[in-house]
């Protein structure tokens, strides 16, 4: 029987904050994985969920993690749990998360600690599986059996390379590429921004944003090494961002001017490209694959993200303004949902295609 | 007597509308211009100022006006004014400003209209004043003695022209520029956004302002041609303009990457470049002109709209996050008060200056 | 056959407005109700929906309305419509409705016009179903076999009428209550309030809605005269509504102070009493009903507008801070879904009920 | 020579948070006190201002602070300055004002630690400067002889205390008064309020608000007892607050129901006697006395928050939409600029007020 054909259970390290929060949200109408297993610091470990937690979904919070009692982060406390899933801050999540798939866990992961390592898959779930071929040697290497790491990417990247990874298949390589984000609160967890900073108001730095997006599109548009033990991430590419905090709650917007190596695609090839771009994921039948991986807009004032964010349940990019770029060779704005296809819903989509494919 | 010396009579076109209300309260408090009419559309004319208008000011309605009577904009009614201020509507705008200055006024416009006519200066007062040397051609070729227009361009093109003159001016031609500009609700006037579009939201279009961008940012940024009869363009420059409508009040951010054409200067120079810049409206002691053009802030997350677009009482543009580009050269972010120096401060500064020259 | 057991073809008026738009997309997801036709003014009328409209729902256009060719709102073009729901503006809508039920249709209105005509029943479908006895009137004095029309509340009355409604059947006569609300954008409709007006600001004033609510709340929690032919209006409850405009985008908060004719309850009884409160709707097994009418809470910081706004898909009222008032007896905040009980949500509810009642 | 001839010497304790740096901006440009000393938390003391600050005002960080050495609150480092102005956290407050005022300092506080003490004059100094006859007492209870504290009243109160006193002068007891109020962010400090929990949203509930305003408007509406000991807060008025905050930066509107005790006055009086209401700072000339204390608007929609909060530099109540309450007499909106009238600018006015009448 193949793990796909079963119901998982799951594990949220992280539980109490926000993206822990999302991923309870996307996990609790999921019908894959149940919720096993929840998991925080020690301030929350040991009360009940609905008392550790200041819930700020807009979804009310479902009723079967309500009474579950939150656990500290030690793989102790997880026998039982076919995945976990961190939403871990940064500052804990390296140690955390080690001892996790040492422990022989499959751990999918949010953070930031493990991405740039050259055997562990940064992987926007639509666009780069084939960077599971790295699990084998990073079990190899761990000596591990069951255990390993899977990152998603920065949820500014996780927009941006979707696009761009259908026009590399397509119109071959991309030589440059400037981006400026226009991100949403969401993004900095809470409470995060404070409302002071942000209403009326811009705040034109994201603490370490721009060179995270810059080297992650690199990794995650580039290739496997020969002998697959190390991600060969694109040297010729160059990538210039600047990233925005601005009054939105969720949807981060990408403002994008593409060079192509190659001859270059006309507007209408580009649209063409971007609406038939389908995915490994979407194949496989996994559940929160969108139906569309990019949703084209040809509405000139679109994407918005109050309007657009939720197309394909936050799993799909929305492309618009594609349109010649006086400088390079086509611009387009795109959004992503930061908190879905940017974060949670990236984890879960790349643990449903663990699944399909036998790693878990 | 030189100009400079007397006060001035002004009008104002398009005084119901945002832009007629702000150049009223900078006229208000001008040593140099005395408020002498008001000028709008028929509906308004005939009543008194206060009952034509919806006050959308911060600041009071001065006392001076509230009484006046408006007038059609029709220039028979304006005798005894020296200068007109227009800030009507493009739709109607070419029509009356040419009427004025036919009638022998000093027109300065803040529409669009004449803006890309050859021989009207389109006049940013803190960068190309020299372009007032095309006024000359203007009467002659309209056979006026005192007449002429001036205009200064569209409110994100204000902001960008400055830094980069500042950098032309010290380390040669600028190759190419790709900007992203993040624009305030009050640059689409009243009621101008509504806010549905723009609460938890952003609007990435503003129609026809990336082109507008594009092409004022060339003229400029230009030369005259030998015979001071016509502006020459910059050819060599190329830029893509994206514009986005945030939920911001006042103040267009603006995220820039430069390429030069020739060697490129360190950030440091940059630095130092920008913060020596002035230009001759400061020199001729122009009360409206800052005390400094640019406002450099080392900051790592600044310039922000709400605690920098009074920088210079809104007449200097702020620049910060100054770095290098991994694609071009240098990159920044600049803000700009879009309804001062983006709008009524820059026509008010260009007619402090033609005075000063002895235009009017 | 009951006319519950079957698919009811609606037409929906006013199908380009922001109420219009909101009944599309919940009559697309009911399983009574088909969209049958689409009605508009003339200036739509003849266009393919989504050519008619700048939609704005964060909900994706249902495909099934999107080819469809919107009528103008003539009853001759409505033929086999089962029901009509009105989302027309106030200015039209008065002879637009009269023209469809004087045709023998069933009109579902959100329009002002008919709210105060004493044999049309005023009614929140969680409230006061009861006033339908008003329909036989109104078909004999009309001479109508089918045709009527009910309507439902201005949207901040069909907050604050829930609570009240329990706690009069509960408690006896309420003598006196004062209101005070923070009403949300979305209530407007589009374009609706200006950024400028609202961005870092609030409007204190609603133009017509105090004298709206404070009327409203004595007709729907008054009863019916003897012979069943007018309403019967309280006369003994004093209402003081004060209405504000804020930014929020959907979801009106209202802060209410309430006193008793008679023994006032006590905290927990009103808390009780809300929570057990219950309507014929939800007992007649309707669709639309929510499962909770009330949901209580006592998170001492809520309901708050973007987290509670959905609770029953939109049909609940969420209260909170119930505590005593050192004025009158009781105070608590109230939060109802503007657009849903407090608009098109409700006219379906009532259509509902209507179907399972026999009256269409 | 009286003190008020002088330039007197403030210390500004808490001066890195957002009171702190009001106290600043406001002090920087006043004729009659100059900055002498910063104190702040072991944290920033010993730091030069501008590295202990994250500066958060619009108005830039005045020249003469930048460089001064903040020091830590211990009256021993507080020699030369005349009066002593308290930004300070209540946490702090307490026991640090007492220091200083047993160290025989004048303290002007924001703090709500001492609000309450019945020989504390809770001033707001547009409304009961007469309160100040309590000093006298409190320097004999506790044998200083020139040390003692005078508060400003929580930010809320001091908007509505300001008409009531108008009304109650004019038209004697108000028996009941029931009031909501929309407050700003900028009350709660830096960060305070998340973004997350403001932007499309509202916050029902401020802790320990409500409370304090109730209690508060009754002492200061209230008089001296006959031995000038203590302080008689009014018994017969009965108040009920609501308190929200809402996506504002400055400026709290609260909406306001007032039941006379005898003959209620009539809405045109209602209007004369707020714009007749003068008080003793006024008369006396103090510098930040606005010009009217109150500022009445028939503009059906105002007052409102960014257009209004500016009216008298911060100093006035504006007061709008005064009509008949269906419950209670008279109802009206006001708007009061919370960390001007509210909070920073009422400590200092209270200064002027102390050295005017020769208690500094």
């Amino acid at each position: 029987m193949s793990s796909s054909d079963r119901i998982l259970n799951a594990a949220v390290l992280g539980a109490t904050g926000t993206v822990g929060q999302r991923f309870i949200v996307l996990l609790a109408r999921h019908p894959m994985f149940r919720i096993h297993s929840l998991g925080a610091s020690e301030r929350s470990a040991g009360k009940v969920y609905t008392d550790a937690t200041k819930w700020k979904m807009s979804d009310i919070m479902p009723e079967e993690v309500k009474a579950m009692v939150v656990k500290p982060c030690d793989p102790a406390h997880y026998a039982g749990c076919d995945v976990v899933f961190s939403g871990l801050d940064a500052a804990v999540a390296g140690d955390i998360e080690k001892a996790f798939f040492e422990a022989e866990f499959a751990v999918f992961s949010n953070a930031k600690n493990y991405r740039m390592v050259e055997d562990v898959p940064l992987c926007v779930p639509v666009v780069n599986t084939d960077h599971y071929q790295l699990v084998a040697h990073q079990r190899k290497s761990l000596n591990l059996q069951k255990g390993f790491i899977v990152t998603n990417s920065n949820c500014s990247t996780s927009g941006l390379v979707v696009p761009l990874k259908a026009l590399q298949d397509k119109f071959g390589a991309i030589s440059r590429v400037i981006v400026t984000t226009l991100q949403s609160i969401s993004g900095a967890g809470y409470p995060g921004v404070a409302s002071l900073d942000i209403l009326d108001n811009i705040v034109p730095l994201i603490s370490g944003e721009e060179p995270k997006m810059e080297a992650e599109v690199k990794k995650i548009l580039g290739g496997i090494n020969s002998d697959l033990s190390a991600c060969a991430p694109l040297t010729d590419m160059r990538v210039s961002a600047t990233c925005n905090r601005v009054a939105v709650i969720d949807g981060h917007t990408e403002c994008v001017s593409v060079e192509f190596a190659g001859k270059p695609p006309s507007v209408e090839e580009v649209k063409q490209c971007l609406r038939e771009y389908t995915c490994e994921a979407q194949e496989l039948g996994c559940f929160s694959a969108p139906k569309h991986v990019i949703h084209v807009t040809d509405e000139p004032d679109r994407p918005q993200p109050r309007l657009d964010r939720n197309n394909g349940e936050g799993m799909s990019v929305t492309v618009g303004r594609i349109r010649e770029c006086p400088v390079f060779h086509i611009k387009f704005t795109l959004l992503v949902h930061n908190t879905v296809l940017g974060a949670a819903g990236a984890s879960i989509l790349n643990a449903e295609y663990a699944a399909k494919k036998g790693f878990v």
